[in-house]
């Protein structure tokens, strides 16, 4: 397609693609620069380079930027490490699971994840809005991939039937959490496959 | 004591006393009203009717008065819940950590706590000095608790003895704290409860 001025007309798909992606960044390292109360979309929009209407055109609110943002985050991230969405099924619960929290041992501690997560984890503690939509939009789909691999390993017969796979799959995860949120413990590739063979097994002797 | 004037002289104790509880107080609500962030000296000493030198007086920081605050918070409801600074060995250890537990839902729950206390977690993930600090001085004294526990049900045989007690006792407390920080679930004592039984057994059938 060629303009009255004789030059190609801009590509309009590729030009959103690259503004979507330029809002995205500023949104992140916006928030983790001056956190999530003195993020505005004023301030996205100068660092990404357009104007704030083309974010009001595309989002409805600050909150609405940064969780697409996040999502595209962890998307990527999961792209980048080939992973699927969804948790291995080898046969082997132990093995699989760990594999899993390897994984996320190494995104909690990728800085461009850490700062802007802890942004928006920060703001959810005190702001349950945030919080609510952080669990439900950016969280929940996760958590459901190891609901859906703890009823594999129920019906392979790996895990006690009447175990609640949605209470089981927090020793998993909680765990780390705290020590990423609160500083509770190191982390480490040690520490979390402790964790599922604690969880798996048990405290008290069999 | 009787002064020139005739008049008795202020208990400076008492007073002292009264000034500190007020300090406290106002730390805490102000805290809980405006965050971390915006919380000062300045604002606390007004709330508390006391100058703001008073409070440099005792404290170094904004962050040492509200650490202070909270431990006396965390004791005071220790206190009227009945509590020693213990976790009871009654010879069952499944018992003793769901009584334990129940407790903590008891506090999350109050909004005495809840607000103020949301409002330092959330301080502590982005600004990891002060997150530091809150698990040093108001979380790891907790945490010792179990470990001291987990210790003496490892000599009654009741805990495998290769269990490392710092790593197991976050399945009781992490799960719990996930879901207050982060809404992951609801939070009631049959969910406590459910965390010590799938802790102690295990998910893997026996």
């Amino acid at each position: 397609m060629v303009t009255q001025s004789g030059k190609p007309a801009p590509d309009t798909t590729r030009r959103s693609e690259r503004s979507r992606r330029a809002i995205y960044d500023a949104a992140l390292a916006l928030v983790a620069e001056v956190g999530y109360p003195r993020t505005t979309i004023e301030g996205i929009a100068a660092r990404a380079g357009v104007g704030k209407q083309t974010i009001y055109r595309w989002w409805g609110s600050k909150a609405d930027v940064l969780l697409e943002a996040f999502l595209d985050l962890s998307h990527e991230a999961s792209r980048e490490a080939g992973e699927d969405f969804a948790i291995p099924d080898t046969g082997d619960l132990a093995a699989d699971i760990k594999a899993v929290l390897r994984a996320t041992v190494d995104q909690l501690t990728d800085p461009r994840f850490d700062a802007p997560s802890r942004a928006l984890a920060a703001e959810g503690v005190v702001n349950e809005e945030v919080g609510r939509r952080f669990m439900t939009q950016l969280m929940e789909p996760s958590l459901q991939l190891y609901v859906d691999r703890l009823r594999a390993a129920q019906r392979a017969g790996q895990v006690r039937p009447e175990v609640d796979p949605r209470i089981a799959l927090e020793f998993f995860i909680s765990p780390l959490a705290q020590r990423w949120l609160q500083y509770t413990g190191p982390i480490s590739y040690e520490y979390t496959d402790t964790l599922v063979d604690y969880a798996l097994y048990g405290l008290a002797p069999r």
